[in-house]
């Protein structure tokens, strides 16, 4: 099994990050595709860096269907032009957002996000609206640190993030997501020392993706996600 | 005052009757500026065309702002790109799909939606699930005729969205909301016809622009529309 | 285009205030009728008051359906009344509470309301509920200064209402709405100070009911606020 | 103890009817004291007469405070006025239509209401979505039989109810709640008919009231029903 | 009229005060009997322990179905095997959990309800989302007193319980249902110590049962609780 | 990797066919262990059923936590015992009700669910709202086959699955989950014939476990699925 794996963003050291983790987690057999666009935004932080990348995101899906892979998985936390990605395929597309969502509700009754900006909250959490999961989120907290900034030892990240987890915790969560694809790294060391599961959206996702494929499900081409009415534009732009 | 009436479409016929739409509701001293963009779809039929539209519209949006605009209109049902362009201006920006959904709670208990294709209504129903109308939204209805056909008279565009609003009608609605910008010259028609309040969204759009810049409300700038963290980059694109 | 306002209680310093409110934000050539009851409470305070306003509110509302107005807006911020105005007259009829949660979500993804009495937040909860705006409203705050007290500079209605808007941006609110007519003239300089979106539901109201009417939007009669079946019986009261 | 049951409406053969279903099923020691407004609509259609039935009943309540009643019933449907009857009282108050959602709710996991116009529908589904029903409550339908034709045997209402409890069973609803006072007598034929529950609501919220005396439990004074700021001021209207 | 009261789990002692609080507030001419499996947890704390009890509390049911009881309650505030006992029998079965929010919600616009241990909150808050009565619940607070410590002076649950009290007024809750019929003997006294409604589910239940009884509804069986498929196999465990 | 699949009925069959169909789509090195209680209910068609095989279930449990699994999975679509079992383990467990909701919802917008009897609907639309996919879900249908009837040809359960499917379909779902373990094996022959995402629960649970036990996420034991407080009593029943 093929999987590609999307980091929306053109930042070539988080993508080797992203498709580290993917590595690590997929099964006996799946070959995990790291892929980035040339252009766009270095990091997705709010809407406005979200709707920059999806073109650069929409072309990668393309070029990974010209080569064949099983599924896609797009990298952002906030599912950027994830329904649009469904459009063009009818492979499993997976966002490491909906799948940390949906791999914390089945370890944790409640849970907190811990994400970067402020401004990405409410981004967060209209999408935890849309997928069914604000009764379970208690709340989506910000690091305030920049997604660049993660892997700076000096930006404090791990620590900033694990104090959010220990309010989560006091809040009554059960469990954590971790609220963007740079902090995958952090997630087996933060569980460890808060002893609830603390999960990791990227990892999640390649899980989910091989579920669907084994399970021979594809996405749904009857309604929102069907084959866009013109030709394929992409080269347009 | 002036307000910019962005049609993220690249069919410049429906712009134009976009913009004399907004104009005959517009209030003394208010002036119309109908914009599209330069490349892009010519239509936004599902999420795909949508998140191709994006980037022409923003960079609109930009160019409006230069030249001054109190207020811009996003004038795609589907509220296309309107969390981005927030991001990038403190004046109000209006989607026609939220304007409609407004407008037509204000004087009607319980309404349905007639769209046009059937791959639209769930965007639609996502976004009524955001903004919080979903109990008071009975149905989104789907004509099936293509953007482009609206004002095809062959297409029996008004005949279908009229059959529609009786179904609407028999469903308990007390209003109806057009799901297409395209339609809003049926709208008085309808009225007529049935009774019952058929809004458009390009008028209830004006209408609510209007209202905002009166009352000297801008977009909030300390959240999820905040200004993007790093230099405008549209041009790059 | 001529609007009633009518404020449901009778204190007419109050209605002055918020006739002339609404007229600095009408449109050229909107003509603002304030109005009051004869007969009724000095302030609503809760759903007693509420209650015992309804029958004053609708003899004004029946009084400026004589008058001719093109529309109707219910002053209090607890919109008493406002399915049995809307019963009487085809015309627009918009309720001060509700315009401030329309108008405040274009412009903040999440508000906090800022009310005079705790009594009063459950009744504003509770049309927020029914409006959609759940989701939206992170709290309903009280001063818990009375509302004729809002204008006696020793109440310090100012400085209450500006801690309680520093609350709610602590609490992640993009924008307030402020929960009483009496509050209107704080609404600009609240927003210099704090620098968000400080929405008052009566200059809301009247560009909502200027929109309504330019878009010929009338109230629906078939259904809840259909005619009465009985002819009108005010005068038996 | 004593329970008084106050008619909104001035049919007096109506309030006859309601106290002699409430005695029927009263406890043992238990007196139910029925009564009605001198002044206000022969019945309630609608929210305009519910508004106007108001300010009787509330005079009702406060002459039932005097004669030093145990709690009060509401007996409209719509449970117009309840939450400013319950600001005039320390004593429990029950309005038919929540005491018959609760009592379904209890012998049904899902349930229809057949009421009498479908003005009311909107009215009673808004206070199904206040009290939480709403996913419970499959539908509201109306019979649109008058109020007051309902004991009239020319109407049909009894075979027009029973067709709409056949819908309701169709619908898979495991029991039905009469939405009008004015039914409550057709509860125990319709339901031998049915076999499943149907709940009249003047008889449910006697059980209710009687419940929360025995229990020792008074309206909460501590928030939105705290006793009226002002004097009484019921004897100026 | 007969009511069975079950406590499904097996501490006599409770058993003992449950079916004495019951029978103080029983209207004349209703007789409790108070039952408990024997065989089960001492107490039920969490979701295993209430699984647990299941089948103990079944045989209960199945036993005073012959014994010719009216209607039944189970003593449980997590309302455990609610659903399975209702499908044994036609009576009307009615949980303690489920009876204190019905009752709270009459008396008090928003509530908090104060349990024993952590773990049981989020069944508790699983109950209330079902019921309904999520937007009416401010918070589900626990001591972590054991169940079994409840009705010993040295662990002060009077005070601890008195305390969450307080804090559930200062977040604004009207009302307060105590969570666990272990507690039902301090309602009286934090009612008289904190002048707001406090809830005991296990008479609001009594007062809820007697109500069904009254108004001759039985449980539905056209639906989920219709009699078991498969004869009675309870003497197979 | 193992994991252990419970049928929660004592149909020796019914677990040979689930653990097959489990098998099929576990990754290489994963064992699937079937295993079933060996007294209880022969299938579980209500919550009656339900109640009676948690017992069993929950004994299995623990014999599979002796035998060093890595995962559970329940094999009910109703998700029996789910709550107790998860309190039991800190392995993860995952029911098929749950596991074909999060499969299904991404690659179907909206799904219905087509289970075997009506009294199973009510259990099944419960779950749906505690996960949170109230919203996505259409309907649930139910054949009226018994779930032992599921594989005798002679029941027309393919047909009769398929015309529900088609129902579906004109109903705007995206996608169906099949609502029993039975039903595994016709899940790739519907798929093909109607062309949209046909889920079963018993392979997407498979997916589910796995990715958990990939990504080292255990069942929470910070809350509701704490350890019991009492040893562990099974023995005792």
């Amino acid at each position: 099994m093929r999987i590609a794996i999307i980091n929306p963003n053109t930042t070539a050291s988080m993508t080797g990050r992203i498709a580290a983790a993917a590595a690590a987690v997929a099964s006996p057999g799946t070959d995990i595709l790291g892929r980035q666009p040339a252009v766009g935004p270095e990091a997705i932080e709010g809407p406005f860096d979200g709707a920059l990348s999806v073109l650069g995101l929409l072309k990668e899906i393309a070029a990974a269907e010209v080569e064949g892979v099983d599924a896609h998985i797009v990298a952002c936390f906030d599912d950027t032009g994830l329904d649009a990605a469904r459009a063009m395929t009818a492979k499993p597309v997976v966002g490491i957002g909906e799948a940390s969502f949906h791999a914390v509700s089945l370890v944790a009754h409640s849970f907190c996000v811990v994400t970067t900006l402020s401004r990405s909250a409410p981004v967060i959490e209209d999408n935890i609206l849309r997928y069914g999961f604000s009764h379970r989120c208690r709340r989506v907290f910000a690091t305030d640190i920049p997604v660049l900034e993660l892997d700076n030892p000096a930006s404090g990240a791990f620590e900033k993030i694990s104090d959010l987890i220990r309010r989560s915790i006091d809040m009554g969560a059960e469990g954590v997501a971790l609220g963007c694809a740079g902090m995958a790294e952090f997630a087996q060391g933060l569980q460890r020392e808060h002893g609830i599961p603390v999960v990791d959206g990227v990892t999640a996702a390649v899980g989910l993706a091989e579920m669907l494929v084994r399970c021979r499900l594809s996405t749904s081409k009857s309604g929102v996600w069907a084959q866009p009415t013109r030709p394929y534009v992409l080269e347009r732009f």
